[in-house]
């Protein structure tokens, strides 16, 4: 029996949180419908209701992770320079349980990604996003002498998500060698370095 | 018919040829027994002679992965200092046509290798090995005065790895963006960055 129209949002939500705990879990490689099933403990035909195939549960999966990633809580981000790019970075990286379970799941993402070319493309496209909201940072703290005068915004945009998302690869495989505070120092300790001048 | 023993060796470099094709295709995601059946143009029952499961199948994915990565070809290693961890990191990067497949390929491992204990283990071991290789160049830098003598050659080995995996991630993504040249000029401005001071 399909649900009653009162109970849909209710359930939509459910299927949601069982979504994203198998994402968290096993990936994309491990979403099926039965093991969304498995995890909300009801029928892969109840399930079906809601997606009728794998590729509309795969669709399902990556809109979440583009909201959940959208409305995470971030830190307030100083007015400019690097200060705010660090505050940016910091909101990248797995320093919590929910960061960890969301980076797991970008990932994750990667592999279906570059297997299509309508999700590699819009994954390109959210580099460029990303770079291009960075890159306004890093122009202010060049204006403010934080960077060298010879600082190229766009490239050292692409270097620090480079480190960054590199940085998130090795955590999730080895969070013990890189609990939050070490990720913390790397991450000064890339941007320092990208100073003018240091003794 | 079972291949004749004359020609199992043969066939064998045909079939990891063919995982091999479809793997730089489709990613660890898309690796079935039919999908390399398909690209060797046999039917998946010859192909369950060489891989009577689909973990077989994986299991062979994997050590192929290993095998070519460390079969690679690769540049002169400099004696020491920076120059050494410059030419690692390049034979590291998407420059060419084969190291492309070969880090995609590295990609793709990674959901599956986040959803199983043992091979995250074996994947947190590789970094290790892999810092641990650039370490001791990265100590000879600091004593040839490369490096500043603050500087801590296991975090910047780290950080080494990180932005290299990192801009392996984007370079897939927007092969466009990151010609050869402007992955090789990423990696030059961020090791001069660790230097000692720039002016």
């Amino acid at each position: 029996m399909p649900p009653a129209p009162g109970d849909r949002e209710a359930r939509r939500k459910d299927v949601s949180e069982a979504v994203w705990r198998v994402l968290a879990d096993k990936g994309f490689g491990g979403l099926t419908l039965r093991s969304v099933a498995t995890a909300m403990n009801v029928s892969t035909g109840m399930l079906m209701h809601y997606f009728p195939t794998k590729r509309a549960l795969i669709a399902h999966a990556l809109d979440l992770l583009e909201k959940r990633t959208a409305e995470r809580p971030r830190r307030e981000r100083p007015a400019e320079g690097l200060a705010s790019v660090r505050a940016m970075l910091l909101d990248i990286l797995p320093l919590t349980g929910d960061d960890t379970a969301r980076n797991r799941i970008w990932v994750s993402s990667w592999d279906l990604a570059l297997a299509d070319e309508g999700l590699a493309t819009g994954q390109a496209d959210r580099y460029t996003r990303l770079r291009a909201t960075i890159r306004p940072h890093l122009e202010a703290a060049r204006a403010l002498g934080e960077l060298p005068t010879t600082a190229d915004p766009e490239q050292l945009a692409a270097t620090a998500v480079a480190f960054t998302h590199g940085l998130v690869v090795q955590a999730l495989f080895d969070p013990g060698r890189f609990p939050e505070g070490v990720q913390a120092a790397m991450l000064d300790d890339f941007l320092a370095s990208l100073g003018p001048g240091r003794t």
